[in-house]
C-alpha cells in the first residue's frame, strides 16, 4: 500500500473545493491544508510544540538546503528528519528543483541533471533525479517530490514544452529510483508554464506514471493572479479525484482560498514566516505592519479576533518595541500569529466546504480583509 | 510596610550561606537566587512561560535601555513593566548607572547627575537620582535600585572614595524621591572599589539611610576572583541579617557558588543568555561549545544530566546545525538550557544549605565542572 493516501470526505456545492484527509505513516491531516515551511529542519522561530499548538498538521522542509547543511547522510544517521528535528507529524520534502533553478548563472542543466554551485560557499554539486531521490530517501519525509524544472516567468512556449517533457522524463527516473513506497510517497509535479495545452500535456504524461499524489508547480512565480487561476482551472479537473493535489509555493490568503475553491488540497509558502520576521502581520482586517510608528502606543492585540498566543498575551505596542529593538521574542510572536492566522483560515475554509458556502465565505473574507471581491 | 521583605529560613553550618525567601507584591522567590536578565523587557529568546518552566522566580530589566526604548512613559501607559511584558512574577530594575558609566567618553558626571549621549542615536540625555527614580517608578518593578557610580577597575583610592561618597549622597536623594515604598522597594548599592576600608565606609553610610535591601556593586568588573571574594568577605557580614543582599552582575557558576557561600541572596548576569546565543553551553562537566565541529554527529543531548526542554528533546548535532545555519530555534535552545542550568545550580545550592553541606557541594561541583578546587 502507498505510504500516503487521500480520503475524500465531501465536495462543496458552491465551488470546486473538497474536504478530505491525507493519511501518512506519521498520522493524518485535514485538507485543504496549509503547510508551514521549515527550510533548514526548523520552521523559523517556532518549536515543534508551538507548531502543534497553532494546529499545523504537516510541515515542509527543503531538500536543497538540507543536502548542503547539515547533509542528508547526517540526517539519516540521526534517524531521519522527524527524529532529528523532534517532529512526529507528517513532513513533505521538496525536490530542490525550485532552489537549484533559482540559482541562475550558478547552474547548468543537461538531460542527466543539474550542475550548480552552492549559494553558501560556491562549492560545485550535481543533482540528478536519482541523486534527489537518494537524498529524499535519507531525509525520510512522508511525502517526497520529484525533481522538476521550475521555469521562470515569462517563458516562451518552445522552452516550456521542452522543459515539461524533461520534467516528465525526470519524474519517471525518480519513480524508478524510489523503492520504499510504503514508507514514503513520491508525488509528480505538473509543469507547463502559462500554456493551457502544455499543462494538459504535462498532466497526461504524469498520469501514465501513476503517482500517489500530484503537485502543481511553476505557479505564483510572478504571473498575474488571473493567469494562475486559469492554469488551475485547466489543470485540477484533470487530476485524479482519489489523490491529493498540492499547489506549490502559495501562502497568501487569497491564493489559498482561490486554490481551495479550485480543488487544491495542500499548499506551502514561506510568506507567513518571512513577513512575520519583518514585522508584518496578517489580520482579519488586512495586513498590519506592526513596526509602524502609529502602533507605538496601541495596547490592543495584533488582531482582536485572533486566538493565538501573541494576541492573547501581548499588545501591538509591546510587539512593535520588540521588533524595533531586535528582540527574538518579537519575531517569534509575529511568526506565531501569522501561522496561526493561516491555520485558522484553512479551518474556516474547511468549515465553509462542509457548509456548502465557500464562495460566500470567500466574499465575506475579502470584504473584511480589503481584497477586491 | 516595605514592598519587599526578607524571610530568613536557615543558615548553613559549613559556610556563611543562608537559605531564605524574598516576598514582593508579585509573589515570593527562594534565595539564594539567580535572576535572568531581560534588558529590553524580554529575556532574549525566552517567553515568560518558558522562564516559569525553567523556574525563574524573578527577572531583571534595565532602566537605561527601557528609558531610551520604548521610553518609561510608554511602559507606564501600558500598565507597567509586568503587564507590558506579560510577566506576573517579581521584577527588579537596575538604575542605569552601570550602563551610563560604561559609555566612557559619551558621558559627563557632576554632583547633580550624568549627562550622556545615547548609544543608539547619539541624542543627549541627563540622568539624576531623581530622574532615575521617576523612571523606575514609571516602570513599576518590585525592587528598584539607587543611582550609583560604578567605577572602572582598577581605580585609585582617592577617586574611589570621592565616588562612593557621591553614591551615598545620590542614594539619599533617590530615597527622598521615592514615595510609594509599599509598591516598590528601593535598594542601596555598596561601592568602594577594591578597598576594604572604603567598602566598610560605604556600608556604614548606607545603613544610616536604612534601605529594605542592599546590593554590592562594582565587583566582577575585571578584578581577579580572589579580590572579589575578599571584598565580599569584608562587606557581607556588615549587612543586616534581615534584609536581602544582592551581588550585581555575577552569573558564572563559580561566582554564584562563592557568592552564596559568603551570604549573598540574589545575583544577575547576561552570561547564560549571551554565551548561549554564541553557541556555548554550561554543563555539569564544564562549558561545551556546541558549535564545534566535533559535535556534528553527536546525537547525545547537551548535558545528559540536565532535565531542560533542549536536553530532553534535541541532540548536540541538531542544535549545532541550527546555530551554524542561524536558525532562531538554535539560540532559543542554548539559552533555555543555560538558564535552566543556573536555576538547577541554585536549587542545588539551596538544598546544600538546607543539608549543611554547601562546601562539600562546591568541591564536588568544581571537581566535575573542571574548576580548580
Amino acid at each position: 500500500m502507498a505510504a500516503v493516501t487521500y480520503e475524500f470526505i465531501k465536495a462543496c456545492k458552491q465551488t470546486g473545493a473538497r474536504l478530505g484527509r491525507v493519511h501518512t505513516p506519521h498520522g493524518s491531516f485535514d485538507t485543504p491544508a496549509f503547510m508551514p515551511v521549515g527550510t533548514q529542519a526548523s520552521v523559523k522561530g517556532m518549536s515543534p510544540e508551538e507548531l502543534k499548538e497553532i494546529g499545523a498538521g504537516i510541515i515542509l522542509s527543503n531538500t536543497y538546503h538540507l543536502y548542503l547543511r547539515p547533509g542528508h547522510e547526517l540526517v539519516k544517521e540521526a534517524g531521519g528528519l522527524h527524529k532529528f528535528m523532534n517532529w512526529d507529524r507528517p513532513v513533505l520534502t521538496d525536490s530542490g528543483g525550485f532552489q537549484v533553478f533559482s540559482l541562475g548563472d550558478l547552474r547548468k542543466i543537461t538531460e542527466d541533471g543539474v550542475t550548480f554551485r552552492s549559494h553558501i560557499d560556491g562549492s560545485k554539486h550535481f543533482l540528478s533525479p536519482e541523486k534527489v531521490i537518494e537524498i529524499e530517501n535519507a531525509l525520510g519525509a512522508d511525502i517526497i517530490m520529484s525533481f522538476d524544472e521550475c521555469i521562470p516567468y515569462p517563458a516562451d512556449r518552445e522552452y516550456t514544452k521542452k522543459s515539461l517533457e524533461r520534467t516528465t522524463r525526470w519524474a519517471k527516473r525518480c519513480k524508478d529510483a524510489h523503492k520504499d513506497t510504503e514508507r514514503q510517497s513520491l508525488f509528480g509535479i505538473v509543469q507547463g508554464g502559462m500554456y493551457e495545452d502544455l499543462r494538459r500535456q504535462s498532466v497526461s504524461e504524469l498520469l501514465e506514471l501513476d503517482f500517489p499524489g500530484y503537485a502543481i508547480g511553476g505557479l505564483s512565480v510572478g504571473e498575474p493572479a488571473e493567469e494562475m487561476y486559469s492554469m488551475l482551472d485547466v489543470t485540477v479537473p484533470l487530476l485524479p479525484y482519489d489523490k491529493p493535489r498540492y499547489l506549490m509555493g502559495v501562502g497568501s490568503p487569497d491564493y489559498l482560498i482561490e486554490g481551495a475553491i479550485r480543488g487544491i488540497d495542500m499548499s506551502d509558502c514561506v510568506l507567513p514566516t518571512r513577513i512575520g520576521r519583518n514585522g508584518t502581520c496578517l489580520t482579519s482586517r488586512g495586513k498590519l505592519i506592526v513596526r509602524d510608528a502609529k502602533y507605538a502606543k496601541d495596547f490592543s492585540p495584533i488582531d482582536s479576533e485572533c486566538d493565538c498566543y501573541a494576541c492573547r498575551n501581548y499588545s501591538r505596542a509591546y510587539i512593535r518595541h520588540l521588533i524595533k529593538v531586535k528582540e527574538i521574542l518579537g519575531v517569534r510572536l509575529t511568526t506565531w500569529h501569522n501561522l496561526r492566522f493561516l491555520q485558522n483560515l484553512m479551518k474556516d475554509v474547511r468549515q465553509a466546504i462542509m457548509d456548502d458556502r465557500l464562495m460566500d465565505f470567500r466574499n465575506e473574507f475579502y470584504e473584511k480583509f480589503g481584497y477586491k471581491v
